[in-house]
């Protein structure tokens, strides 16, 4: 197995990380392997946007479990209660993917996501890709929230990663067989 | 730049296959790499479809091309016959994405096929994302290919993955820098 299929077989979401900055040239191997993402027609329906300001994900992360909070179905509240009360686990670094709303762009978006998770796995750190960090956006603050996000005009969320040190590591899932069909000749 | 990264950097859309199926080892790696793929809450709302079937693949080329051509935007299909003729473009293996049609299918459908261009490449092939290959499902024979392609009940076309050797290479797209902001805190 070569290095890129190890990296792809051994990455795993990181929920719990160590409370220390990515360096400069970690955020640019990042930031470099999102741009690298291909897209339909090379459009490129999205905005990268690397946020290490510390403050500004403690607020993002406020907000949404205060919106959560209020929501009739407790799930995602409860379950990240559980989990430490924090929505983005304290992680030194948020990508935030903003999207053009395109038709191909939650693909494209995707696409760009995983880029990131591996380059972060291959640099020895942890990620995650979450969808909640869609959830204040889409707020009461969201469009203040998106000004402070520097969202492009029109843009909306499209998904974010969380990066950083892991401070414990996981075992990936199990490959499940069962989603997989071969048609030979 | 690790090896992962350089895959990142290096890995470009190919759209040019040599007439040469993949090995077994081949086939396997890039299926472990698909189903290794993150999902939301790791529901897998995916199948993943091997296609080596080169009859069937060029069935659903030449359909593909017939819904085209009757179009009233030609711009698809001229598109394809300026390369050639072929939506496929010959490739010996399709890595069919169906999706199960979920609020967050489209992004993780996404996510698990960079998982696949990016094992392609690693392994020295080329391979190209292409979203074409769901126009033949969506058309009037739509049902009858899907069921030939044993897609899940229910299932939708997500996205496609055309893997093969390279016939010749190219040079990646330049990073576009205006797609990136830093905030700082």
């Amino acid at each position: 197995m070569n290095e890129t299929l190890k990296t792809i077989a051994e990455r795993y979401s990181c929920r719990d990380f160590k409370d220390a900055p990515l360096t400069e040239a970690q955020l640019k191997a990042i930031a470099d392997a999102a741009l690298a993402a291909p897209s339909a027609r090379n459009d490129m329906p999205w905005h990268v946007i690397m946020v290490t300001d510390k403050a500004l994900i403690e607020e993002l992360d406020a907000e949404t479990m205060n919106i959560m909070a209020a929501m009739e179905d407790k799930t995602y509240y409860e379950r990240i209660k559980e989990r430490g009360g924090k929505v983005f686990y304290n992680a030194p670094c948020l990508v935030m993917v903003a999207s053009a709303g395109t038709p191909f762009s939650a693909i494209d978006c995707g696409i760009l996501s995983q880029n990131v998770t591996l380059a972060a796995h291959s640099l020895g750190l942890g990620s995650v890709i979450v969808g909640l960090a869609g959830i204040p956006l889409g707020g009461p603050r969201g469009d203040e929230l998106k000004k402070r996000l520097q969202f492009p005009d029109g843009y909306e969320f499209g998904i974010s990663v969380l990066v950083g040190t892991a401070n414990s590591g996981k075992e990936p899932h199990d490959l499940n067989m069962a989603k997989l069909t071969y048609i030979k000749g």
